[in-house]
């Protein structure tokens, strides 16, 4: 079950133009920055109750936010909804024939597990799954 | 202030195609069909949690989710935050800066009060703030 938003993702060209606007645009400074060497990006997280907005800024060319931003300009990129069990949830999609980008999850962004649904396969939509990672999920994952 | 992503809305082509895709990949049916005339839009709802995902279906070719297809294709469309004062809100981010598509709120789907914050002045990114309607602003309104 996808039990709520996680987050929305938001590709931008440069943080540092943009980390003003987002602050003026939502009233508050962000609440954690991260570099996520695996994707590539520079992300800054803004916190609206339960939910994030996370701004994305690629660090190569070759990072899906640069390619998406060639193609489409700036603006959102994805939806991460919050699971339990993603391993259950990405089986449950696949069985229903969706194109899975992550067949299994990886280590993403703000300490969580994460995967990948493939837009083809929801008119345009990108989703993502993510699950906190427990003590018990570090463990499996060896980090 | 915003609490909470109210709704993420997703611009698709055809509701009767899209509505099954969406059931498979949020593993519930939608909560409510309501067709929003001011708007020239079906939308459907789906719940996750205390947010909701809400599929627009454009009703005519001069509708805003007609042109955002064409341009763009389908996939996500705005960013819904709840807030508590429209009018305040929309007041604060006009003094930012923030051009404002309505300078005041208007009836929406779903109960609520809404204005749009135009994607120019917040790196490509569409922002609808919503509010819950209640019996005094039903009053306000004269609705």
């Amino acid at each position: 079950m996808f039990h709520k938003i996680e987050h929305v993702g938001i590709a931008i060209k440069n943080a540092q133009l943009a980390e003003p606007i987002f602050n003026a645009l939502f009233n508050q400074t962000p609440y954690k920055k991260e570099t996520v060497e695996s994707e590539m990006v520079q992300t800054i997280f803004y916190k609206t109750g339960s939910n994030k907005i996370e701004l994305l800024q690629a660090l190569s060319e070759d990072s899906a936010i640069a390619k998406f931003i060639e193609k489409r300009g700036e603006g959102i990129h994805h939806i991460a909804f919050a699971v339990d069990d993603i391993v259950a949830e990405l089986s449950r999609l696949k069985k229903e024939g969706f194109q899975l980008i992550n067949e299994t999850p990886k280590r993403g962004a703000d300490n969580k597990l994460i995967a990948f649904v493939h837009p083809k396969g929801t008119h345009g939509v990108l989703i993502e799954l993510c699950q906190e990672i427990g003590d018990e999920l570090t463990l499996m994952t060896g980090e």
